[in-house]
């Protein structure tokens, strides 16, 4: 299938590109480069080096004996969306081009603007480009399990059906994000489910769980096809920090008490599903949503399987909690369905200690790099407006 | 009360800025004059003639003697807003101040963007400077009915206790909007509730239904305080239109099958809800939603009603359906809730006939303003993106 990634630089991007190239699917990508940018606005860096783009597609052409056809264009510019579409004539389009940091959403006014807008608009110039060169390809569209937030009941794949008063409807099921970014995504599924609605157009709205990883077999050895792989406060997600931690020395920092609970997949998952999405469209008009994560994990257990995974390579590793800066549920109740990707023949890896394995070893290559930028771990910008450093806590 | 009106050039601003000072508040506002842009866009303008800010702000201070506080700025420039804040310090501030059309945010991908740009940043401006400079202020925001679109069970104010699965929460009520104007509202709501629970700011989400009529007695005899009246296809809403085209024996136009049903209240009673919620403060912290509407009707009822009762003065009027140029439903099951302005003490006017036979009466007046623009009546913009005037319907 013709395959467009809508930022292709990034951690998820670079990686279903590979991917899919390997499994012979054709592929295209377009990017901005804003992830460099903000990495290094945090004062960061990727623990993985990442060449330069020319390089990468050199990579790409070694190893795949296939271009991956890269256009460098911003999805504000609704002008660029429209010629790449009429030029590539994508079948599918996997929008994995937004501004993906709770975090960096808060720092100021400024940034949740640029957070809003960036995402907002982009998703709605690719409906309308669709809309007028595509409108029988289908929108891959990354979106979170955190729109969803933490209800106290079971969270199903999108919509449920319910019972009010003694009438019955199947209704959208509320959104409660807990960062202007997450808000972002709630925004975007309003706007693609009217879009398919009143165009016919159809789409995949994938709320994903958090990511962790640092390859996939499809890498091979060659660093240059390594995708990027962020452990700043902003950029990094919750294992991929605590992996970086353990190879330095740092000790883990669950935030709070530590209890929050939420869905996790390998990256190597990660692929298998969007791959299944994209071989699978939905009927022309409709908008559908998978939760797409492997399991649901406390954050204090992960920290333990960390430990205890980094104890058996001989690296000391200590937790120790610090302030959150967040304003979350530090216990809940967690239950959401992921039925629908099983369906379609996702088969889970359920190694989670094997896939640290492999990242610790991946990362101790790396470890002075994550060294350098080893203050960028611990989280500044807070919930309320403020931003000052997290302490720890004592026990 | 202090209270700064955002939209005090449109036609519930203006209305809310006569209101509220003959009831003693002080009053400041602010606008950039894009209404009067964008009907100019439509080819029209509006039936009442509205002179410049100097000459209504003159008519204020003669009526009133009494100034309204007026700046001239755009929501979008965080500076300006800033400023505004620090300077009059508001107690309340409601937020009347974002591109109002379903039709308008429809004609093409840069009307859409612009729309969700200009309301969405707009309110989240307010948010962080409420947030910088009077976290204790309360924000009245203007959402609309059409935010929860026509569930097939009842619609709550705001939110619900379900059961699902055997346990219970309270949630959002699902929100599905029929246009990309609407979808802003959403989007507002959800941004707005989110600012309340990690900031402490409180907030009064208005989902609004079709405002209708031509004045409010505080505008006494005195044309230059008579708010705008629009009548063309973005600006003017569905009461307005069958009175504007009653009087210059244009037939009523209802959409499809005419069986649409939607909240609706007059100006004045609008002018009584918005004074209620802002005397009413919630508490610091509480996020509340109010639907406000006096009555639900049906489109093709409302028709015969205007009928009726331009016959009572001697106007003979036709009804006609035309063509939707909307993808909505044109029969459907509609029953929201509005108990809690009624238990703030909201006295219905519940004579819609007496209101409609001021409106055009008032309309006569001005029936050449309607004429020279009649054009703007009828509709061409259409959810499926063409654009083409919708024809007359056989019976």
């Amino acid at each position: 299938m013709r395959v467009l990634i809508a930022g292709v630089d990034g951690y998820l991007g670079w990686s279903l590109a590979v991917f899919l190239t390997s499994k012979g699917h054709e592929v295209a990508g377009m990017d901005m480069y804003y992830r460099r940018d903000w990495v290094a606005e945090m004062g960061s860096q990727s623990a993985t080096p990442i060449c330069r783009m020319s390089e990468r597609l050199n990579a790409f052409r070694e190893n795949f004996n296939k271009s991956l056809d890269f256009r460098k264009g911003d999805l504000l510019d609704y002008n660029f969306i429209l010629n790449l579409f009429r030029s590539f004539k994508p079948e599918a389009i996997v929008h994995l081009c937004e501004m993906p940091s709770a975090p960096y959403s808060m720092v100021d006014v400024h940034h949740t603007v640029f957070t809003q807008t960036n995402n907002i608009m982009g998703t709605i110039n690719i409906l309308y480009a669709m809309h007028e060169t595509c409108p029988n390809a289908h929108l891959i569209k990354l979106g979170t399990m955190g729109e969803y937030g933490t209800p106290n009941i079971d969270i199903p794949e999108g919509f449920f059906e319910i019972e009010y008063r003694g009438r019955k409807d199947t209704l959208p099921f509320p959104r409660q994000a807990g960062s202007w970014y997450h808000q972002t995504k709630v925004h975007d599924s309003h706007n693609i489910m009217f879009a398919c609605k009143i165009w016919g157009l159809c789409s995949t709205d994938i709320m994903q769980g958090v990511v962790f990883g640092t390859r996939i077999d499809e890498m091979g050895d060659d660093p240059r096809l390594l995708s990027r792989f962020d452990f700043d406060q902003c950029f990094g997600t919750s294992i991929n920090r605590y992996c970086a931690q353990a190879v330095i020395g740092q000790p883990l920092t669950p935030y709070g008490k530590g209890h929050q609970k939420r869905g996790f997949l390998p990256l190597r998952d990660s692929m298998q599903c969007l791959t299944l999405a994209i071989e699978n469209p939905p009927q022309k008009g409709e908008y559908r949503v998978f939760n797409q994560f492997e399991e649901v994990y406390d954050l204090t257990e992960l920290a333990s399987k960390v430990k205890k995974v980094g104890e058996s390579l001989g690296i000391k590793v200590e937790v120790r909690n610090i302030e959150n800066p967040r304003l979350e549920m530090e216990e809940h109740y967690y239950s959401p369905d992921n039925q629908l990707l099983l369906d379609l023949g996702y088969k889970p890896t359920h190694n989670i200690e094997a896939e640290m394995k492999i990242m610790l070893t991946d990362l101790i290559t790396y470890k002075g790099r994550i060294e350098a930028k080893q203050h960028a771990l611990i989280p500044d910008i807070r919930w309320d407006g403020t931003r000052r450093k997290s302490k720890y806590l004592r026990k």
